[in-house]
């Protein structure tokens, strides 16, 4: 029996009326295999491709320094390979074709991401062939997670979740922004992250959208926000928390009252069914009809083995909610020059609704008094 | 007056007999432009690209998010920003050439990382133009340092050859690899790096090359290996240290002092005009002589914006030394199931010889005792 992920693959190829469906990205050679290749990450010129073509046929090929490991961890059991310095991996690409009989096929592939040069290799060997976009279909495969997946997204999630709450109960005035920063990558690491980026701003810093962590001191009064981007078995988390040095001011009270009331309207909606602009617009009318211009144009992402997948939740889409779709919804408010607002938790879309993955374990529901 | 690294680009362009050259990969558009568009490494969507072309026109293509930091940032000063969800970079792209009156002219252009989709898209806008590869001409332009560039790889090289010493000096054992990580992370970040990877092994794990530290806990008796990769305003540091709890055996230290042979042996033939495959083979018969078959097929390997790039220390190379070229040299010996052995340290070839970057603060002459 062939992998749930590569049967929905040659399903979703087939349904585009493809012969092949090959992949270059690491993001979707990832996906495909079941593993990432580890020089994919740090050398561009070590091509990694996956190509599943027909009813059967399935190979991918890796260069010869990671052969052994892919022979090992792939869900592929053709595993090609070829000598960075001598050969070039779009021969073997075009040999892989040719074996599986679609040399004059309609080819999925990456062209948004396959360097032009396998391009203009592959025209000439396999002149033929027509090669047309697979963009779309990853994205859309990729958005329904199967149950392994979702496993592992509860599993960094609930670690992230935990995390956050503790870095904030430590945090004490005179504590820089990297210290916090370091703390929150000690205790991800600690608990079986494989990396992870984060977020740490504090005072008017808690206004700038992205905020690198700096050597300033976070000070009574002040806003701080901290975001953290878990990975974990090449699967994301993002998990953001707001929190005050001493008590809340009356105005900050108000906004985020606004920011959680946004946030359980959009909850509320929440099921198989809803279209995802109806999520969006009902974020914004609420923050409107309360006077608050959101700082960005989307409530959210989908999540999985990139941090922005879909479903954005924008009114651009036209995606439906179903079961197993992963996400975040993440109300933001930005006051540059005074101060930001912000939560961010994952969901993940069941049969009759749906679960909080994050967002239980170190809720935020109020703004979250530290010091 | 144009930036250094600019008209070091268009006069190899200019040498190369090409009318435009163009970068999109990260590391090359980094060098260009002098700064890193942040989403650029995580969002692969986001083309960033830069032209030169003719004797002056210079321009910088962004996607809009980032184009308020490209103008701060940039060392060009004609920004052009697209909309990524309805507009095409690669039409920008054509624009511009038109613009610098390249249309029908030689332009050098990464084809080894450029999409296939865009290359598809300039041929169908410039149809009279040719297009040629560009990777030798950035390659062999980024060998050669400028000042600037030297000044921030002696930073990070100081850092973490420092980093080094201290880490070791707090090894205690009990201790587990990932402890070790912890302790280099939050040093190293604290001396302001903006990232950093490490590996550590102990005992049999330290004759694996790539080893990812783990929950194993640190013993007497074992060889411990740590290697440490900084990350400083885009520039890198690669450091790796060899040390023993406790005594070391006379196994152990007679294998370390044809390490540390063989790379003064190299230390001494280092000046303008050596060939890097001299230097690479003056270490392989070091070792042979002394009964030791090196375990991989290079010496080192340049460092600057990557920590991999040319000169590539090995016999396949033309490469004659030249000032400011900066490299690594890490003779490594593994002995897969017992241990492993290997010292790495950074260089400058100067006009009459080459500079130490590191290995002064924590020199590895010997193996490092600790516990």
């Amino acid at each position: 029996m062939e992998h749930e992920v590569l049967a929905k693959l040659r399903s979703a190829m087939k349904e585009a009326g493809c012969d092949a469906l090959v992949a270059f990205s690491q993001d979707n050679v990832t996906y495909t295999a079941g593993f990432l290749v580890p020089s994919q990450a740090s050398n561009r010129f070590r091509r990694t491709i996956t190509i599943l073509a027909g009813d059967s046929y399935a190979a991918q090929i890796v260069v010869n320094v990671e052969e052994n490991l892919a022979r090992q961890r792939s869900r592929f059991s053709d595993i090609r390979s070829y000598n960075q310095f001598t050969q070039d991996p779009a021969d073997l690409l075009a040999d892989a074709l040719e074996e599986a009989g679609v040399a004059a096929g309609r080819i999925a592939i990456e062209l948004d991401y396959m360097p032009a040069q396998d391009y203009i290799r592959l025209k000439e060997r396999l002149p033929q062939a027509a090669f047309v976009p697979c963009k779309d279909l990853y994205f859309t495969a990729r958005m329904i997670k199967t149950n392994e997946e979702v496993a592992i997204l509860r599993k960094v999630g609930e670690l992230t979740d935990r995390v956050a709450g503790e870095v904030l109960a430590e945090i004490v005035p005179g504590m820089t922004e990297k210290a916090v920063g370091q703390i929150i990558s000690n205790k991800m690491m600690d608990g079986g992250c494989d990396g992870l980026k984060y977020k740490v701003g504090s005072g008017i810093r808690s206004g700038i959208t992205n905020c690198t962590p700096t050597d300033k001191k976070i000070e009574k009064g002040d806003v701080i926000r901290i975001e953290i981007l878990g990975d974990m078995q090449q699967y994301r988390s993002n998990v953001t928390r707001t929190a005050v040095v001493g008590e809340p001011t009356d105005e900050q009270k108000k906004i985020w009252e606004v920011m959680i009331g946004s946030r359980e309207a959009c909850k509320a909606l929440l099921k198989p069914g809803l279209p995802v602009p109806d999520l969006y617009r009902t974020y914004v009318k609420y923050l409107q009809d309360r006077g608050i211009e959101p700082t960005l144009k989307f409530l959210g992402h989908g999540i999985g083995q990139t941090i922005h997948e879909e479903p954005y939740i924008t009114d651009t889409r036209t995606i439906v909610m179903e079961p197993n779709i992963t996400f975040t919804m993440e109300p933001l408010y930005m006051m540059p020059g005074r101060m930001g607002f912000h939560v961010e938790d994952m969901y993940l879309i069941t049969p009759t609704g749906y679960d909080r993955i994050t967002g239980t374990i170190s809720p935020n529901d109020e703004l979250i008094r530290v010091g």
